[in-house]
């Protein structure tokens, strides 16, 4: 269903391609690879979508496509520093080539470039939504980071934490879509939360994976949120499905508290994170997001380009990786 | 003579304070801090100046103004991550405070809220300027990193980089400053050319000051260049006069290459490249550059704000911190 979008999708990609050249040698090439490992695309395809059933000009809806992603890209690579990741998207992250110096600046030029692009909309109000985005999502990340190895917050700090991080672009990607596609207000407010629910299952789904999933399928290293110390939706799960008693809980609070745990801990507490149901009932949580986001297309014109929408939003259960 | 303009540097400085007020415990207080350390806000003042010869409207050029000091704050805060710097304006970094992680963060937020204020202009063209500037500063940043220590490199290559790393920004700051004052397009180009050589002088005497003066006076590490293999005007100015050649041009080039170089070493070829007569040279050109600066006003309706911009222009070569 969605392959009619393939063509402009591969347009977004060459321009991507193009606006990270740059003049310094070897930076330039893994700046390339890096944009070439890719991903799925989902926040430029989520912007084109929901311009689709209003007035879709491509040309128009091109720059912030590609600032969107740009903007991803370069919160990724300052995250992998922040995360000392050595692996993303199945490659070695920048964070393992260069020094960390090197890489926060590639990751502000990367964002200087994403600012570019969302210049080159030459509207003021996506340009609004697009700096929004960005201070939400370093909100969000602060949070990750000032949340640590907290055992005390609730699944609403989680929510709000997740909601910065990742759905605030997925939100502002459907917004500028509409805006640009000149949807009236209420259809661009819908498509705004639209993108948000989609991006909180999104984040649901990717925190699901880090302790279901292996590291070759993921493409990053599995089970790094409970290494990292941060709390995710399944593990607050796991804690009220046994009430933080037994054993068992006392295994994963020491290994979210990061004292002494072995590899062997980790390892034990995932199994029995994944043994208690938690992921599951994250699942369905994740499912009642895609439900409220399907909720939202009410507004919009049905047709072809609503229910590309309503494929994407289903697609975000069922992925894998 | 620039007297005039405090009360509405002032109202900036207030507003500064304002955007950068966070709900993390502790983070909030230290930025605060950051931002009340200050500087000079050359940049606001600039961009306030660049108007005043047309329509200036205060409440139009506030955000601009509020943006672009945010945007150099940003980057310091960055920069200061790069150099590992413990003491800028005096006071302890946010490098010196937290891990790495948190102040990566920290930058960006500052960031995303500069790009908010570009965005609450609601001029495209205005928003353009400040996207390009910032993909300058990076490009003039990297640029540094990948020159350190390269003795190879040319006087050519120098102005590029500072021209990135500093005056951009300076030219940006006039450039928004008489959009946003409805100069017309020769006057925005004339501004914009009189603020980057602002910049050119001013980072010249930056590296001067770093020469010459006392890390009291300058409120960060004296030296830090050449520790740093960072190779200014000065120094190349040092090897240009003595042809690179003998026992003095052998220690800088030493020093500078970074090879067991003592706290001796760095005093010594400090000295020699006081005593060789380079300081004085750099400043020359720097003055060299404030005369361009001022031809640039030819093209602006004599009167007081043409008078502020030429006494900002003077003020930049007397400076001593």
């Amino acid at each position: 269903m969605l392959s009619v979008m393939r063509a402009d999708v591969a347009r977004v990609e060459d321009r991507l391609r193009e606006e990270v050249r740059v003049d310094f040698p070897f930076v330039g090439e893994i700046l390339q690879g890096l944009i070439e490992a890719g991903g799925k695309r989902l926040r430029p395809l989520l912007l084109l979508l929901a311009a689709r059933p209003f007035n879709y000009v491509f040309e128009r809806l091109l720059p912030a496509a590609v600032g969107v992603e740009l903007l991803h890209t370069a919160s990724l690579i300052h995250d992998d520093t922040v995360d000392k990741a050595m692996l993303r998207r199945g490659r070695p992250t920048l964070n393992s080539l260069f020094n960390t110096e090197t890489v926060i600046l590639l990751g502000d030029y990367i964002f200087a470039r994403s600012a570019m692009m969302a210049a080159a909309t030459q509207n003021p109000r996506v340009v609004q939504v697009f700096a929004s985005s960005l201070a939400h999502i370093c909100d969000g990340q602060l949070r990750e980071i000032f949340t640590a190895r907290e055992l005390q917050q609730s699944i609403d700090d989680y929510r709000k934490r997740i909601f910065g991080k990742t759905a605030s672009l997925f939100a502002g990607s459907a917004e500028m879509g509409a805006i640009l596609g000149e949807a009236n207000d209420e259809q661009i407010d819908a498509l705004r939360r639209f993108g948000g629910h989609l991006g909180m299952a999104f984040q649901i789904v990717d925190d699901v994976l880090d302790l279901r999933e292996s590291t070759d399928q993921i493409g990053k290293p599995a089970g790094l949120d409970l290494r990292q110390g941060t709390i995710t939706l399944p593990t607050m799960l796991f804690f009220q499905l046994n009430r933080g008693n037994g054993r068992h809980a006392e295994l994963v609070r020491r290994v979210v508290g990061g004292h002494d745990a072995t590899d062997e801990d980790y390892a034990t507490a995932t199994a029995v994170i994944r043994e208690s149901g938690a992921l599951e009932h994250a699942l369905e949580i994740a499912a009642e997001y895609v439900r409220n986001a399907k909720e939202e297309l009410r507004a919009i014109p049905a047709g072809e380009g609503r229910d590309m929408l309503e494929v994407l939003a289903d697609h975000s259960l069922s992925r894998t990786s």
